[in-house]
Parts: C-alpha cells; structure tokens; sequence
C-alpha cells in the first residue's frame, strides 16, 4: 500500500510514489490500529523499527504528515509528534520546508551467527546419553532449603531498614561478616575478624580478586596444587598472572619444587586435596607456612568442601596458624547452592584495603537483600541445620559409593573418602587401561573423570584412577553406575 | 591454676611446675564444662585460641592427657584426642615419648588498627548535621516494593527446577534476558538481541567489564563526558585505562576535541546528561557514531535514569541508531534499589565473547534468585507498575523543586527538568559566590552539590550552578530545604 490520492496534498509527496519501490507504510498500518492511548507510541516504535531494519533505506523521503496521517487513519498531531521524536533521536532528519527523511546514521545490527558461543558452565546433570554422571563439582541441588530461604528472604524483606537497600558496603553487610566470622571460628577454626572478612561471589571471585591485587604488588606467577582445579590458571590468567604446577604427594606441597618455584603465592586446598583427597600433613602446613614468612608471600587457602568431614573431626584451617600469611576461602556452593554466588575472603591485614576497592571496582558490592537473608540463616541456626542435614546425606552416599565399589571391583581402593563430595577410586591395572575403561564405562552411559584430568602427571603402574563425585546422585543411582560400568566392562 | 597433685603422674609434667609462669590450663576450664556432647570440641577450640593468642607459647610444653585430663575432670580420650586434632593442624607437635609442645607455626593475627578504612559507598542520607541532602544519586528507597519482591522470590523457589540452582550462565538467566530484551526494545528503543544482552551487577560492573575488554583490544583510554560522572574515572583506572575529559555544550560532546583527542571509545548519557540535564542533539548523535564508524570505536550508553520522563516522550536510546558501536547499559538501580546490584549490557556482536568471558572470570555470572525474580516482576508487568508508580512521585518531587526555587530564589532558572532524578539550578550572580551559598546552606542543614564539582569548566559568570537530587526526598523537606537555605542567605 502507498499513500493513496485519498488525502488532498499526497501528490506533494514524490517518494512516496516516485521511488518504484514499494515504501514501507504498511509495516505501520498495526501501529494504527493500537489503542488509542497507546498509538502514538505503537506508531514511533514502527517507524524504528522499519528504519532499522532496512525496509525504510536511508536517503528515503517520509510522506507528508497529513498524507501519511490520512493513509492510516490516525490524528495528523500523532504523525507530527513521531517525525520530531525520530529526529530527535536521530533517525529521521528534518529540512525545513522541504520534508522528512530517513537518516543516514541509523546501522542495522548484524545478526547473530548462533544462539552464542558461550555455553553455560554447568551442563545439567543428564547431557546426551548420560544417565549416570559422576564428575565431580556440583552438591546435590534438590537439597537446597527453599522454604527456609524464602522465609529468610520474606524476613529480611519486613526488617530491613530501607538504607540497608542502598548501594551496599564493597565489604559486605556488617551482620553477615560478623555472622560469618563467628561461623568461620566455630566450625573451622579460622581466626575471623569481621572487618577483614569480605563478602564475595563465591572462591572464583575471592581468586580473581586476589590475583588481581598481587599483581598489583608486583607478583607474575602463582603456584597451584598438582594435581589440582584446572579453573584456577583460568581466573588467574584473567588477572595477569601466570600459574606453575607445584607437585603433590601424598602429605601434601612437596617442599623443594615449591622452594624453587622462585614464587611468592601459591593456592591450596590443605583441608581435603583437590582433587587428591589428602589432608596435608602438620608437618607440611608448618613447611608452607615458613616458606610463605620467608618470601614474604601468601597463601590462598581454597576451604572449597571443609563443611563436609564423615569419619573425624575436621582439620582447622590452615588459615588460623598464621592469619597474616593466609587468605581464608569459601562459600556456600556446596552447602546451598552455586547459583547464589555468595562466598566469602578472611584476609591478612596487609590485604584488605585493596582487596575491598578492587570488589568496589569490579561490582560495587554483593547484592544486599541476599546477604541479609544468609545472615539470617546463619544467626537462627538454619545454616548449621543445613550443613548437618548435607552431612548425613552426603555420607550415606559416600557409604553406597564405597559398597558398590567393593562389590563390583574387587581389589580397587577409595582414597580421600573422609571428606567433601567425591573420593579418588584406584582400580588395579587388571580394569585398565584408562581409555577401554572410559570407553566401557561411556557405552553404559556413565560419565567418569580420571585424575590425571587434573594435573601433569601419567603414573606408570597401569591403574586407573578415578575421580568421582557422588555427591549429587542417590544411593541407588550411583550402586546401578558403578554396577552397570563393571557390566559394560566384563563384556568387552 | 596448675596442674594439680591430685593425680599419679602430674609430677612427669615438668613444664607445667616448672616454667614458672602460669600456664593457661584455666583457659580451658570453660571447655570442661560445656555439655558432653560439645565437650571435646570445646577444648580443642580453647587450646586453639589459647595457641593462638599467645598465651601458649611456642615452644611450651603441655601436660600429660592424663595430667590434664584430670585437672580439667574430663575423660583421658578427650584431651588425647585434642592433642592428636591439633597435632595435625600444626598447632602443637608431638615428639613420642617425650611430650606435646606448642608448635612454632602459629603466627597471632595483628589486631585490626581500626574498623576498616572503606567507608560504605552511600553515606546514610542523614549525615552529621545535615537534614536536607540534596545530593544526588539516590532513589527513594522507601519505594523498593518489598512485598512484591518478597512474592517474586517466593514464587520462584517454588517454580525454579533444581538445575536453575547451579552454576549460572555468566550471560544470566534466559528467561530474564529475553524479558530484559523485550522491555528495552519497548520502552527505550535499544536493539535487544537476548544472545547480545549480558546481566551484570549494575552500570559500574558493565563499565568495568566494557573496560578490561577495551584493555584487552588495545586501547589505552576512554573519553568521558566533562562535565560527568567521577565514578567513571576510577572505574576505568582499575582496568588499566586512563580517561579524557571531553568538553559538552548545550548539544552534547563537542566535535572538534573529541575528534582531536585520538580516542577509540567514549561513555556518554545522550538521553538526559549527566550531570547538566541536557538531552544530546540529533546532530550530535550522529557525529558521535560517526567518529565511532571512523575510528572503529565503541560507545558506552549509560542510560542511568532513562526510565524516568516526566513532560515528553523519552529520547530513544542512541543504542537503536547503531547497535554495532554502542554498548548500552542500564540498571535498575534508580527503579528499584541499587542494593540489589543488577544491571545489563547490550553489547555489539564484535565484543560479546569477550565481555562474557570476563564476566565469568569476575564472578562466574549474577546470582540466579535475584535474576529469576527480576524475570517474573518484569513478565507480570510489575516492574512497569514500579516504574509508573517511581514516575509520579518523582515527578511531584520535581514539581516542588520547582515551584520551591522560584518561590524562595527569584530570577533562579533550571535545567534537564524534563526527565531524571535531579535538575540543575541556576542562580544568578547575586546570590554567589558559590562558596558563600554553599556555606549558609551547611549552616541551614542543608548538604548540596554545585555542577564545577562534576567536571573541569569554572565559569566566570558568578552564578551559582546546583546539581539538587530531589528523588529521594519527600515534596515538604524540599521545600524546607529550599526555604531555610534561602533564610540562612538572607541573614549572612
């Protein structure tokens, strides 16, 4: 449709009817057919969109406003009021006396190659022909107390004083560090001081923060455990800082190669090992320290699973023998749920300032309705239920976990077993090698990770080692995934 | 107290007799006390803290478990235990056969100096001695509507499945992307591609990430409006880049310097400058995505108060004119509550990969509940509720500004009324200098801002330039404000 000789000066209007192509006024004909109140908006957004698509060029001459009015019906005031919000904005531009036309400014988005390249970290639980996942990292989610949180939220909803609803304390809202930091005293024997501890989003953050601030003190290169979470050279490479291996044994750091290294940071899960499972020994948590005194450096103590211990006390960390040298981490990924991104960092003096104004820089603070509601929990004992409750949980999974590799591989051993959410199985070289055993257990559809996956080294012995995270499916599914991997792998 | 001679083999405890000093077994007497099922934990926690504090010594020796024990009236398995837990922590070592001593390792923490150097970002609008701020950057937080918060957080715990609970997408949450999309299409005009729009903790993070990827690219600095935002600066700073005060005038940025000064990328707040009020000219818009086709450069859109317009239609976002050189970003810190630090970026194709990448290096992606109950407010028309409800208030605010300034200052004039949570204020030359009036105003209670505080001009005309946040005050205080500030003028 082109703007008909119905309305007296449309003949005033050349390219209207001039340019052989069809102008796009159609494409504006539904905005007239809006409500009235909502017209003269539905009109200004057709017009946009029809010059931001193309269908109305750059160069094109818009039809008069009595012309275009009478085409679709509506108030010539409307159609005069779109032409100057357009121009406005800078889409159309007006000569006056001479008509209104389609900018030369306006560029049309590129669209996208695909939905993104981007996946999301954590694929869910059952990818493609997967039935039994047994990577580790993810807690049980259906564990999540979701009641107890949208009580906590609906209190702190009701409690709150309305400034606590403004820009929020970069260090985190003072009840919850005083919250945590007694938390953090009772259960883990962290040395908490509420004004040194800040609230971040979870250990990724604490680590992005941390490097950040090293690099600034002039560190380049941080050590991490081998094997160990391959994200961490991932978040610290973000910062600027190179990452080395440092290897393990079965104490923990071995001395001389963290002697060498020439570093002054290192990051370590002293506690349970990731992935290895070890506690390190006395011995070598006094070796790092000392070693940390000397170079006058720090350690990253990533307390990642420290709320989960089935068979003994927990081991303190490391943190409260030298609160100076050590920056405390965790979170509440594995006790609540990773999606809220709320963790925390106990930190040397020397640190905090500038820990807390690069978190400024970087969000300006942790969201302040979901602090609160997390003090709340953690003050009413809620947080402790909960941890209890993940705790039984958790061992009677590890226990079937254990069962089922007892019954269906003879002769494996489970290592690490104490603590967190996975063990490290050593099946004897009779089930391997690796890659039939990974092949076996893959056609059952059973997804399994082996140690090496975290480290650098390739023992000889022939053994497979297992990584395997149990803590995410029940009793019965993890009986059938180690049975249905032993099924798989006989009949090859 | 001492050990005592009440049992068989204190006296094989020398240290405990011998040291002259007082050990500090009566720290842990408390411990002995606590209920039974507590009662081992207990006494490790005071060893620790006694360790720790210093009031064990390194190098002290302790009693015998029976010794202790004994003094203490707990069961010998207890204190063995508790020696053997901090053994393994490194608190205490063990020699066999010789006894159990205060290890070397533990450092004291030093006590804090004070309580924390980083003030909260957003002083309590009430700050010592001022009753009237008219300061701006604050929304009413009285309007955060908390009860349809509470509701949206309950509702999507009931809903959300488990998976929703994991790790996020760093890009954030779908359905509140394709929500998102939808409404800045609708009500600002922006070309929202769910895939290009990323979740982020506010303008600030959007700014820090837009900056270590520019960074990243290459460039070196980034043009800011003058007069602007600080806060841009010191964002900025934090990713490596420097800024450039680029001069406005009643259009917008002025070509000659911002073509002169060789820069790639610039952040402006076409739609309603901030802080002068203006909205950028049609003309201007154009030559700024001119220059950013030219040099192929970037444009950060701050769109920070685009949802409130009170006497004509808004100014569509420049994003709309060219969305392959315009980042646009906005927030709802203005339209709900900064506290809850949620914002978003709609960015240009070139550079998703990278700001996504970033975003998950930061924070790993923006805390999933919050992002959930911002999608269903936004899906069930309640955040347009909010923003209508937010515009007729600040609107009568800004009436009472208005009608308040003529009433008490004669011959004052102001600007970038239309649309904002603050307007400028012109008075002329008679009440000047600025120094003066700002010093009666401290005198009446009353805390304000002027424009040269904002940038670099200093204008020789005498008048006094005010930048007066009216949204956070309710229409009586403004007027009182207004009025006491002009009564403390009149007597100086």
């Amino acid at each position: 449709m082109t703007p008909s000789g119905t309305t007296s000066d449309a003949g005033a209007d050349p390219s209207a009817r001039d340019s052989g192509a069809q102008p796009a006024w159609e494409l504006l004909l539904p905005a007239a057919g809006a409500p009235a109140r909502r017209r003269g908006r539905a009109l200004q957004e057709a017009l946009r969109e029809a010059v931001r698509t193309g269908r109305l060029a750059a160069g094109t001459r818009l039809p008069s406003s009595r012309a275009l009015a009478a085409d679709l019906g509506v108030s010539r005031g409307l159609v005069t009021e779109a032409y100057e919000q357009l121009t406005a904005e800078g889409y159309l531009r007006s000569d006056r006396g001479s008509g209104t036309w389609v900018s030369g400014t306006v560029r049309t988005a590129r669209a996208s190659a695909s939905p993104g390249p981007n996946a999301p970290v954590a694929s869910p639980p059952t990818a493609s022909g997967v039935t039994v996942d047994f990577r580790p990292g993810t807690p049980d989610l259906s564990l999540f107390p979701r009641t107890a949180w949208a009580t906590a939220q609906r209190t702190v909803l009701a409690e709150l004083p309305h400034h606590a609803l403004g820009y929020p304390d970069p260090r985190g809202l003072p009840a919850l560090r005083s919250a945590l930091a007694a938390l953090l005293t009772r259960r883990r024997g962290v040395v908490a001081d509420p004004d040194r501890l800040v609230v971040c989003s979870g250990v990724a953050q604490a680590a992005t923060l941390l490097g950040f601030v090293l690099r600034e003190r002039g560190h380049g290169a941080v050590g991490v455990e081998d094997p160990g979470s391959p994200e961490h050279a991932r978040l610290f490479a973000a910062t600027g800082l190179k990452t080395v291996w440092l290897p393990l044994d079965e104490e923990g750091l071995r001395p001389a190669p963290l002697l060498a290294a020439g570093l002054r940071a290192v990051v370590v899960t002293p506690s349970h090992q990731f992935p290895s499972g070890i506690a390190w020994s006395a011995q070598r948590r006094g070796m790092l320290l000392d070693w940390a005194r000397t170079v006058d450096g720090y350690v990253l103590e990533d307390d990642y699973d420290g709320d989960f211990r089935y068979d003994r006390a927990p081991v303190g960390a490391l943190q409260g023998l030298d609160p100076e040298r050590v920056v405390y981490t965790g979170s509440v990924s594995k006790s609540l749920a990773p999606g809220l991104r709320l963790g925390w960092m106990v930190l040397p003096e020397a640190l905090v300032d500038q820990v807390v104004e690069r978190k400024r820089t970087m969000d300006l603070g942790h969201p302040a309705l979901d602090q609160a509601a997390l003090a709340h929990m953690v003050r009413g004992g809620g947080y402790d239920r909960q941890l209890r409750h993940c705790q039984r949980v958790y061992r009677e999974r590890r226990d079937a976990l254990l069962a089922a590799l007892e019954k269906h591989f003879p002769g494996a051993s489970a290592t690490g077993i104490a603590a967190g959410l996975h063990v490290i199985a050593c099946l004897p070289a009779r089930y391997g090698p690796a890659a039939r055993f990974l092949a076996a257990a893959a056609s059952a559809g059973v997804a399994l990770r082996t140690l090496e996956e975290y480290g650098t080294a390739r023992p000889a012995d022939g053994a497979v080692r297992l990584v395997i995270g149990y803590a995410h499916l029940a009793p019965t599914v993890i009986e059938a995934g180690v049975r249905r991997t032993a099924e798989a792998l006989g009949s090859r």
